[in-house]
């Protein structure tokens, strides 16, 4: 591509290297990237680096954030008897946006996919386990995808903390079959909350 | 959406500034971006503002470039008794990769369209012009699109070289009507280079 500049030739393909991102749009980006206000591509810039450098696992959820803790973990007036599991931070913020669950939650960053070889150990599932031990916790209310990776750690969940003596609970199936979480409105979330059942 | 870490909550909102970047394609982007390699990320955060930074137009034919000369301009096997008129660097390119077209080139950055208040002095027209003052350039091809700003700007141009004594053609009508030239298949552009008609 010598008929472009080298810098936007580096630019698009850097671009292109990005999720969802085709030569198409990464081009199109390119070029209203070289048309920006300076500072304001330089503000961008920094946003990409700084997130990279400074996000981290909050050492009770593992969701990502700023600080040692999330501001959920953090919290005085979340009920700390009560957590709700999810795949990703992305579902746990779908969850947040329906402002209606005061609990807390465990991030498991994946779901059992023995078909692409993550197994139990490959997701924050043994973290889950070391919150139980004290006695401050009641329910587990697991929120994973209602896809068959979700169904699968669901079951794979339950049976371990079953001995344990703690109630677990599965959200309801108000959300569609095979879809994610944090695409669906904030009616049905909330209905498949109300509606979890012992499993 | 205190729920999610600050860091992340700014990249995505400067994300989502981006063209064709909406809130979901933002929030996916910026995921991805954290769990990126660093250096990775410092790359991509680098080819953004060195671009920025760096990019310039070329003093002769005005595309985007990382030099006083693009490099077709500062070639010696190309002939600079042919320039071809295009609307912005997407489409000079698009005509390079063809890898047919030997001529040189001008981009006008722009297209005359009276409706958007874009008049004949809004883009590179008079820097057309001054190109012309010698007696090297013996053809203009005017490859603007087949919009309707694109024919405006195409006859605009023709009438203002007409007194000039310099032959003046039009790609021919392989493209579609209405279409872009970015978009198009290599072989109707190179149909249309073929085809051009004097006008």
């Amino acid at each position: 591509m010598e008929y472009y500049s080298n810098y936007i030739t580096k630019l698009i393909e850097s671009l292109s290297a990005l999720p969802g991102i085709g030569a198409k749009s990464a081009q199109r980006l390119a070029f209203h990237i070289v048309n920006m206000d300076g500072q304001q591509v330089q503000r961008l810039a920094d946003a990409m680096v700084s997130a990279r450098e400074n996000v981290r696992y909050c050492k009770e959820c593992f969701t990502l954030t700023d600080d040692d803790l999330c501001p959920i973990c953090k919290s005085l007036v979340r009920d700390k008897s009560t957590i709700m599991v999810v795949e990703n931070t992305k579902d746990l913020a779908a969850y947040e946006k329906t402002g209606k669950y005061s609990g807390i939650y465990h991030v498991l960053h994946g779901a059992i996919a023995p078909m692409l070889g993550i197994g139990p150990g490959d997701i924050r599932l043994k973290e889950l386990m070391a919150r139980l031990r004290d006695d401050t916790v009641k329910e587990v209310i697991i929120a994973t995808n209602s896809s068959l990776e979700g169904e699968t750690t669901a079951m794979y969940i339950s049976k371990l903390i079953k001995p344990v003596g703690i109630k677990v609970t599965r959200i309801a199936s108000g959300v569609p079959v095979g879809g994610d979480l944090e695409c669906i409105d904030e009616v049905t979330l909330l209905r498949a909350l109300e509606g979890r059942i012992e499993i």
